[in-house]
């Protein structure tokens, strides 16, 4: 047969943002006990499992001649997820390496925006095969971008306050890459939100 | 009615300029009186406006089926131009946050090539609904890429010269920050010239 | 005429490849003599010579109509080698200005692997041309992505290494710039072995 199988790639995609949705409980979990080295450790397993999971959309694509919505917005997307996750681990193993205890209680700020936006894009990925659902998506996309800037602004302070009360020279060196490594992962919810709301306005 | 309008999207491009031009101009009042905490606060503002532009064009472009450029170079170049913008922004506010005082001349140098990367910015896009001045366009381009150049050139000199003189390692990390940050700017111009150059290759 | 010429983007893609190969040998000639300052110039005119050809790569497929492949993966396709070899010289550029001397062995480690992955990268560009070389090509990929992870990891540990001996944070901000240029590397290579993925699975 040419066609063995169609993919379903909402379905795909709602596997990848199961996986982000993990991560960033983990983040919440990471709150609780402030093991940096359990949760990075549990992080890289997720990070792992989202890899697949966009490799399969990946491959799935490339094997497939008519799409639900255009080509380069899936690939987009899948990659755009893949970077959240991405970054995230990114982030707690750099926490993990730096041995930044306790954690300040800024970044559970910041990773409380985190989960935030993340719910926002789990929530946007599952009503997107809906084309009534088109503002709602929207909305989850103007949320995301209202949590970004939230999140910056905080960054920005955060950054500043840095500077003027830590005087160790090496402490700044690893909060500032935290600090930066964290407005990332909100940069890409934010890339998220922007396929997102490309894909509705131009297919509904 | 399916089409209610017709979008100029020349006519967006050079209000995006527009705001680019104020941003570079805000660059050189800043060497006048050395305020970055009044400039900060203005470049914030132009920032805040360039996006909404960038932000009609992007939904211009969702809703118009007839372009007079391809799509994805509309998009493109939407967004390059805003992320010279933001680039900029960003810098005078890390600037401010990190109360650089005196400025050194070294960051206005920087700011003067920046200044006028902007300008061939704004006359390639001016030019650019105009086939017949396809080769004017390019010339502009090149000109940008021999800014980006020089600039690149003057900043790994000001680096190196950063590491053998000062020997304050906080201050090392804030000037190299804003010195990697106006690198960036000049990126951001030439990613610009390069989808001006792709645009009246492809064109005209 | 109105095709004057067609151009044979294999061929000017092996050229592309041949200077990368120039570029990870001097890599290797660092490591015999550690002399940065030669071997920064040499890798700067490598650079040169690249650009121009990628520059060759993109004004001819903006003169093609018809492309062997689909015109968005020979952009990707050259743009991406172009940023392995600018980020290699990019690195020893800032080896030279810090002034790492003795240069730690962990970075020639890396090198190596940077060495080993534009080897493979090189070996893919030179089968692409050849439908039936279609399995060998993901085999470089997987390769590819092999030496990545393997360089994310070792470098994860001397990062940690790093901020674990290393006391004086000049000389801190200075290797963790290293290192992670040299990661960025390394990821270049993996954006590269991603295009070819995708050209191989698009068209054979």
């Amino acid at each position: 047969m040419l066609f063995p199988k169609s993919f379903d790639f909402f379905d795909l995609f709602e596997e990848q943002t199961a996986q982000l949705i993990r991560a960033v409980e983990c983040l919440r979990d990471l709150k609780e006990d402030g093991d940096l080295k359990k949760h990075s450790r549990k992080i890289k397993e997720i990070e792992h499992d989202a890899d697949g999971i966009a490799h399969k959309i990946l491959s799935s694509l490339n094997k497939t001649f008519i799409t639900p919505i255009d080509r380069e917005d899936i690939n987009l997307l899948a990659h755009n997820i893949d970077d959240v996750i991405d970054e995230i681990e990114r982030t707690v193993n750099r926490m993990n390496i730096y041995k930044i205890d306790p954690i300040p209680s800024e970044i559970f700020q910041i990773m409380e925006l985190i989960y935030k936006a993340s719910q926002e894009v789990a929530k946007g990925i599952k009503e997107l095969r809906d084309p009534k659902k088109r503002d709602q998506v929207l909305k989850y996309c103007e949320i995301i971008n209202f949590i970004e800037n939230e999140a910056d602004d905080i960054l920005r302070y955060i950054i500043s306050k840095l500077f003027d009360e830590e005087k160790d020279p090496i402490m700044i060196i690893k909060l500032k890459e935290i600090y930066e490594s964290l407005e990332s992962v909100t940069d890409r919810c934010e890339d998220v939100a922007n396929v997102l709301e490309t894909i509705v306005v131009k297919n509904y």
